[in-house]
């Protein structure tokens, strides 16, 4: 009898619909550059709640509401929003206790499709790799991995972060995989991992944020571990919240 | 001024709509376990012209109509059919200067699919590696690979073949990629292309195989150019052929 939990990639939205496990799991949304890594720098610098928003236009209807408003496009901050979606825009006293409405395209269709198969949610990146994997490992539950991709695709960054998910899970002894993805994804980290920013240097996303001169945050995106952050998504009104805050 | 062409990835038939490359490239459809190979190996024995067929139902009104068919459903021959999917099967006399019909769910939904975008279709698999290669480079066209997967997930037996492929593309000077796709197959390739076997024993679909007694075809499907056949779909009818014939 093998009573090991499982751990599964999916390395698009567009795959995520053809994952083999079905119940009793937790979604683990990755889009380590930009959203799943801002949002949880956010919530390590003390802001309340965030509500995930899909569309400009919604992003402006928060805004109206009297929230603070992270909206950008093209890597650049929207006239209407307080700041872009940079993980360094949350670094600051202005943010704490605030409740946020936080604008990525990418980030909100995952948030959504994963909220969608009705189990729980959660938000994965470097900077809370061992905050989330030592409590996905303490709450003994299968894990579903959900990388953003960019428009669709496969992209390198989120799939190297999903093998580094799928090895910390698998170190523990207990978690095991009948997914190709997850085991491609854990070697892409093995690789990479004592070099990591050479290995993302390979990534086409990449380029897109150096010609956008976004560079400066590429350091903290790739940095492990520097959040303790546990952001979930709260069933109720979906938005998302600190769950390391309750745990003690 | 690049003129190099360029060649992507699509890890499994639903990210192929998510493709870059839009115009002007050659789908290589890779199904290793098992389409392809045997296709091309067929080809390879001197069948003349290779009809794919989706369902059980349509391969069975292509033998009431007097062809030779290979189906089979997990694992064994179907009791219409005169052999199995196995590459093993088309190795004999009895296949020469004939036309069969080959069922493969998945191999003909990646060959509609790539039909349906209105470019050239090959077949690839590691039996004819250089073969297709060879052809792309001199054509100089861009390439688009797209793996059949497992029931639209991910494998790791495909993706390792689009990595081998895009290595030779790369390699010959004349390929460049934007795509991460391919770069990351490209890496799987180059990291288990000394010692196949131990690399393809990760695969979840190889487990599969063992259980079903078909281990004996892995050996033989993952020998590289054992074959010079060059399979491409036939526009007019939808028939795939050997255009190696026609090169001399």
């Amino acid at each position: 009898m093998d009573s090991k939990r499982t751990v599964e990639v999916a390395f698009s939205p567009v795959l995520y619909p053809y994952r083999i496990t079905r119940e009793d799991f937790v979604v683990v949304i990755v889009d380590v550059l930009r959203a799943t890594t801002s949002i949880t720098a956010a919530f390590e610098n003390g802001v309340r709640e965030i509500i995930p928003v899909g569309s400009v236009e919604e992003a402006r209807k928060w805004k109206e509401k009297g929230f603070l408003v992270a909206s950008e496009r093209d890597g650049k901050t929207l006239d209407f929003a307080d700041f872009g979606n940079s993980a360094f825009s949350f670094m600051t006293e202005r943010v704490k206790g605030k409740t946020i409405a936080y604008s990525t395209t990418n980030g909100t269709q995952a948030i959504e499709m994963a909220d969608g198969s009705g189990q729980e949610v959660a938000i994965g990146a470097f900077n809370n790799l061992s905050a989330l994997s030592d409590w996905l490992i303490t709450m003994n539950k299968n894990v579903v991995v959900l990388c953003s991709g960019y428009k669709n695709k496969f992209n390198l960054e989120d799939s190297f972060y999903a093998g580094a998910l799928t090895d910390k899970l698998m170190n523990s002894g207990g978690y095991t995989t009948e997914c190709d993805s997850a085991t491609v994804a854990r070697d892409m980290w093995l690789a990479g991992k004592d070099n990591i920013e050479m290995y993302i240097n390979k990534a086409s996303h990449r380029e897109r944020l150096r010609n956008r001169g976004q560079d400066n945050v590429l350091e903290y995106t790739f940095t492990i571990d520097n959040a303790s952050a546990l952001p979930l998504l709260r069933k109720a009104d979906k938005r998302l919240y600190n769950a390391s805050l309750n745990k003690d």
